[in-house]
């Protein structure tokens, strides 16, 4: 479904892409993510090569300091228990009173009604940034005027796939990097969904944050897909990627 | 202890190991885990090298949502905390309910007696195929008759060791893939449990698709091994390994 | 913050460092580590390679017997939700019980008052070992005399950093090994608190096992930075390390 509200498409260059990477090597930022127990370690590591310092606790005494203490809050839905589900709006809170950007991921929602629910409730709170494919969108938005109204209420919409397509309320992008072989790797979009809350740590325009970040995340994936063997090889490789990557990495690659 | 009520001891053939592997690639099986935390990551990073959908929720409001939409259920009792007991139960109906085959992995019945309990209380209610050990498997039945009629009454069991036997109603299976490395990296008995719900999901006998998942993933180990230089090395070679497959490979390896 | 009780600062050699390497081999010990999500499969993995045998309940009806049948108790404060606060003093009174050493991994206390004063409380029965950075121990312990007080009483600190510091009741350890790519690898620190665990089930002195435990984890990480080409690369060299690690290595490497 083709949700966009924006005037314009706009392009990046790999200049500004990596003028956001460094911003996120130099700031260290603190991310929160409370994220499901199968993306835990290799969200960790992915924010960890990138430069950032994950923190993952979802205990309900404890959650709002640890977001308090962040720089952005990173609210993954891919296994929702009752803990995590106690936690979540007692982190949505602490990070806008905190004044921190907060990225929603409803991993799944196509897969239970649930969820779906719970996810929706969540998102019309309105976080800054959703990062959802396409049968996720379908499911949480039947109707596509609620997705735009959500737009048009500055939430930025991430929507991954063989395209992934940014849509804010004043801009698109249309982002074309990426690899098949990072979908047979668990939590590939999961931890990706990481780098988009780094990111938007160190730039106010959510929409060119969430751009730059899926843009470096996707070109990592590419350059480990090109030196790996199968799924086991690209997760070493990817974060070795991410984390030595450089301005001209990025030129050779971006398409966007 | 050796349990047998089959009447014959069954050969695989490479072509017939490769047709299931086949049929699991193209089919592209959903298998929902309730898995131990220590073992999600792993064992959903082989389902998917393995072209296999792994989900792994156990939030009780959600659970029997997901595995009524998945083509086989893993239930693994390596961390059973109380939010994995309620959701056991919950998937293991969900799963009959939808007439999905279910495994059930009894991990370290031999370390707690309330563990023990609750796995034979499950057991007792005829899984397709239960996984354990030589000393899981006589935790469970200090009686030898105990197992003999759970094989009697439909139930496989893969019994893992330096050999892997399955054993059938109708016939038992003798594999000796495998290397001893592969004890050396956690989850691998748990992971390799999620290829046999994979191939579970495209083949009704049992214990045929029991045999061949489990000579699919030893066979892995032994090609990572051949190219690892220790127990980390190992874990990304085996999820290549298990991606690459070939009859090839299994031609030359296959001792079943 | 210095704090030290003890009248000397001793050296190690690396015949001592690998006969406690070698003993741990040959033990094979079992390590109960109650330990964050985000680190539990490193952990236990670290301890495979290291020829330990983890295991990671927290299931409160559980958790006793396994730890009674263990040779060690870890328990890492990293993600304290629910489950593990109540598992905690279960698993510690079962340890005591037992005879086995405990350890304690106070993480992230100098992010949440709450974690502070529930590590502050739980470090007042005594471990035997408590492993932490500089500003955890300055989180616990704003008064010197606290931290000297517990020493003094017998338990060991680890204080880990660019130097490490092993501060026991009647000798001191001063630790150069280690490597910076290490901490861009996501509950390395938390892993490695499960080596010093594992040396404390093979040898009473704990200011010596974990001297020697801690030495042989950050010089895995010194060869596997030699070979890595980041912190992806990292992960499965330092285990390989591990895995292989020999007195030529110890003797080549060893600063303490």
């Amino acid at each position: 479904m083709t949700i966009s509200v924006a005037a314009s498409t706009r392009t990046l260059t790999a200049e500004t892409v990596f003028d956001l990477l460094e911003r996120v090597r130099h700031k260290t930022p603190r991310v929160h993510a409370i994220t499901n127990a199968v993306a835990q370690s290799f969200t960790a590591n992915v924010l960890l090569a990138l430069g950032a310092v994950p923190s993952m606790t979802f205990a309900r005494e404890e959650v709002a300091a640890f977001v308090a203490g962040a720089d952005a809050l990173l609210i993954n839905l891919g296994t929702l228990d009752e803990a995590r589900r106690e936690a979540i709006p007692l982190a949505f809170d602490a990070a806008r009173t905190a004044g921190r950007p907060v990225s929603i991921d409803p991993v799944f929602v196509n897969r239970s009604p649930v969820r779906c629910t719970y996810a929706r409730d969540l998102i019309a709170r309105g976080p800054d940034l959703v990062r959802l494919n396409e049968q996720e969108l379908e499911a949480l938005f039947p109707e596509r005027a609620n997705a735009e109204e959500l737009i048009a209420a500055g939430t930025v919409l991430a929507v991954t796939g063989p395209e992934d397509r940014i849509e804010g309320r004043a801009e698109d992008f249309r982002l074309m990097n990426g690899h098949p072989l990072m979908a047979r790797v668990t939590a590939t979009g999961c931890a990706g969904g990481a780098v988009l809350s780094a990111f938007a740590s160190v730039e106010t325009d959510t929409a060119l944050a969430a751009a730059c970040g899926l843009s470096v995340f996707n070109i990592a994936g590419e350059i480990a897909a090109g030196r790996a063997r199968g799924p086991g090889t690209l997760v070493p490789e990817l974060l070795d990627a991410l984390y030595v990557m450089s301005l001209d990495d990025i030129k050779a690659r971006l398409r966007a």
